[in-house]
């Protein structure tokens, strides 16, 4: 195997070799299928490629952004702004009564194995905020000292905020006339209507002790979220940013649950009870990740809208931020 | 404050100041104390530090017995070899079944924060093992290529036996005449009917796939171990190293859950339901350092044995293996 | 100013943009030279840009090598291989009278600020090899256990061989056959006749120690190689690799001085007597890196003929490798 | 051999058994040298060791330095404060003709081998200052921003200065009513009228440049130094700090070339033409280390007085800053 660290060192092939390369893979699959020549296995294994080979599509959009950011001309991938002018809404909190509930996926449709199997779990009685924390948050959060008083910080994220120098999420400039943000529609104001991104676990963390809350954990989320309208801002609407709440939420349902950005919760990615990898090389598709990553839920603005389910499990480590990573808050009943 | 990494070049005061230092305190303290003079929250704080001296007196041992280690010499802290001849026992796994169950402390005796709430918490059924994981067990995972086999390891675990070139648990050494172990009394060979420990984590999460077993929750080792006796193998044994069982354990009972060897649990260090550190510098004892860690559980034969609970929380890094930390194996009922 | 180890993350214009702004560039710069509207000064900036870039001619070609090394299927830059059949000569020593000299340029050519001033240098009597080590010798360095016996080396040397796990100079790889090495024709044999390139100045200097021999002072190789030919193996003879030395070189005279590899010598990379920095930015060319570094002479196969002079000094840190550089022993009369 | 990283690990045996060790060894060789039982080549040897411990009592006193350096109440090795209160002299400058000069160590007193053959140089005329930099000077040049312009600076130099966030050199701080800096005397306010130490190579290059003047090499030290007085302020005067000026120096002669401060040169630390390290394992003692150091001349005030000569080649890497290190000014005629 080719060692991580010097992958950034291989030369490639040009662009039209690879467009050839892939017509190639491309029709020689289609072909197989066409004919039905394949066993039956093989089946499973290319429908897990291609859930695979969106997760990847999310990833080139988020290393082309960070790779732009790193260019001192601060290019655009598109521009398109402003993209809306809604203003925010106040956050409500939203009850649910402690009990015996279950999580995880089950029936017939796909899923990834770390969603499974699905079992139960008790949850004291919680409330959750109707949508997610927004720019304009995060702005008073800062203004508040918030990147300086290391009493809101777990010990780790505050070394990661004093060993990066953070004073603002990834991608945050202050300029005269306020802070900017590097988009993939090049550099910006920032909207405060907007759900904050860009922010790793240490500072969704933080953010929620200062504001004298929480966040939920994987199972408040998935319970909360269970009733919450599929439909968001994800890739297809072409945004690449996350928007505003457009209408009023449904009276008891999560708003913007799905897409605009990812939510961290406090759950650590681990195996649910009765876990088992699948046999073979799939197996380590999950499972041998499932240490020292905290789980993010709902999807993204740069996620495809197929891609994502109410028992969908993302992970990252905990200082990772060059993901549309954001966060909802959450409180004891 | 002092850069930590830098503390080790601090010139120090003679050993008899450091002695008459002390005796200063613990007489300005024991005066307070018996004139009452003291105020009501004081006393908390002052339990609280004799409980958190408690840990630094076990980190002493662990701390001299790595110095001692890298001493060319192997010099012993004490000698007493062998500490007896008793031949390990087959375990047997224990059943326990489904239900909602409470964990965390109660009551009025001291704890520390991070063991509150008492909370529900669902549990399928499981089985969990007599007696933990003993040396021999782990030489059968060494000769059947534990240490090269990545499918048996977490990715990050895989990474942590690469980088460090582990082919065994900490303090072993492989010499003509088979498996010799550094300890408190001077290196030995291993004895197979003593509970293994030095193990990280990562070896500890590995032995058990290997063993086609898991690690258990830490919920599930607090219900299994509130029946077990509280006598164990305890610094106060003078041992100071891990003791075969002695005796068959009761049935359905575990044996050496309290001392021997702090056990790995598969679950991460992370606030209970409802946790909330105490206000103040004392809330920053525990809370703080819930990111990245996991739980151990039960006491070791260098702790203290009026230290312990069954509710008690210790948490270390994955990597770590300086402590006497071992594993009991679970499984699915 | 942009990090230096961030550059490889710089999202870079199209191939086509790149060309037009060259044109753009070449096309004004000429435009000013035929109107004969520069200011004297600007005359020699152009002149010293020039053969800046001659060195960055240089240096893309041993990057792109570096590059095409890293990838797995090792591409050719380009095919012509095997280059010659020539055989190795055995090197004759070739003595100098002690006696004072004098070194640096003098005369109104271009060169660099470092060649001067001209000086008086004491030189004892010394040998200097006929012409550079071979690949042949340095494979007999190898075999005699070279890269494992610390005696031969110097100490930051030694650490270099431990910590890069050198076995050979960059490039070699031992397969069943004997000794491969990656050129810019793609892999092949070693060919024992040719000037052995890629050694660090740690290499050059544990071989001269094993060959009982040491590397010649940068004063002791421009005395000697005052009256050699100029003519050589340079990048425009399209070789990109160093031949084997063809026909006897003339009596008293060194062959192969210049082109085929670098020479490394024993002379830090220091001021002359009475150097002076040109004022300006231009003045930070040369003399800021006078410090940690070691001189190299001659030029390399892949150096443009008329870039070099018996007066140029190379210089680069002793651990560096990616260069065409070789050495040349010399000893005491 | 044990890691060198790790040597701070190392348990050690008490003072009186380190003592009584001391003691053993004392009488053992003692013994036998009175006992006149040694082979002729053990004296060379034991001599050679008295040399090397000498170089060792330097060594404790600098590291004790730095030791109490870093400890918050920077306590005093002595007390002895001031130490008196001589005025600064102006430098003169002493002119040297050019030509050909020998240097190196001759007849048959102990030197180290790094310090032969005797072999000639040829000199330009130069000038060099009578004594050396004094805190005085090296405070106008920090006043007149010398930490703050790049243009001053090796890059090297300028790396270390970047990445150690030097504003002065090793000891200093900056207090209300000036600079003070921390001695074995414990912190004292900077004294104008003696000689700078704690300054790196890089340091004195760069005040050099900013006074217009150069570092002498080593061959033009030694000549200087020549017939300069012997006697200076060594270990054997208790002071323990470089002194002030006392008396007007010899017409023509340098002041304090022995003593004080040792004094950075120009020079890489290289072997003398025709050097050969004696074979054996002694031979490693010099010659391995001749890579990537600078030299400095003419012993420090914890140096002994017996352990120098004109001929006596220190070195120390670039950036080292822990030995009472200073520097003499040169210039072309």
């Amino acid at each position: 195997r080719y060692p991580r660290p010097e992958r950034g060192l291989l030369s490639r092939p040009g662009l039209e070799e690879v467009f050839a390369y892939r017509r190639h893979v491309d029709e020689a699959v289609l072909g197989l299928l066409a004919a039905d020549r394949l066993p039956a296995e093989a089946g499973g294994l290319i429908e897990l490629g291609l859930h695979h080979e969106q997760q990847h599509q999310e990833l080139i959009l988020t290393d082309a952004k960070h790779l732009l950011s790193r260019n001192p001309l601060k290019p655009a991938y598109q521009k398109q702004w402003p993209l809306t002018a809604i203003r925010a809404r106040e956050p409500r909190w939203i009850a649910f009564e402690k009990g015996l509930r279950e999580v995880g996926h089950s029936g017939h449709d796909f899923c990834f194995d770390n969603e499974t199997p699905r079992h139960r779990v008790w949850l004291d009685a919680f409330r959750i905020a109707s949508h997610p924390v927004t720019h304009g948050d995060f702005i008073d959060f800062i203004e508040d000292g918030g990147y300086r008083r290391p009493e809101l910080w777990l010990s780790a994220g505050w070394d990661a905020v004093t060993a990066g120098g953070w004073e603002a999420p990834l991608y945050w400039e202050r300029r005269e006339d306020g802070w900017h943000l590097f988009t993939l529609h090049g550099e910006v104001p920032v909207d405060r209507n907007t759900p904050v991104c860009h922010v790793s676990f240490f500072e969704a963390e933080a953010f929620a002790r200062w504001a004298n809350a929480r966040l939920p954990t994987e199972a408040e989320w998935e319970v909360a979220a269970r009733d919450a309208s599929r439909a968001g801002n994800f890739l297809e609407s072409g945004a690449l940013h996350p928007l505003a709440l457009r209408g009023a939420p449904a009276e008891g349902r999560l708003a913007q649950a799905f897409g605009d950005v990812w939510e961290w919760t406090r759950s650590d990615y681990g195996p649910y009870p009765g876990y088992r990898p699948v046999a073979g090389a799939v197996g380590e598709y999950n499972g041998k990740f499932m240490c020292g990553q905290y789980v993010l839920r709902g999807g993204s603005c740069v996620t495809p809208a197929a891609h994502v389910r109410a028992t969908y499990r993302n992970f990252f480590p905990p200082q990772a931020r060059w993901q549309f990573s954001g966060l909802r808050l959450a409180r004891e009943a």
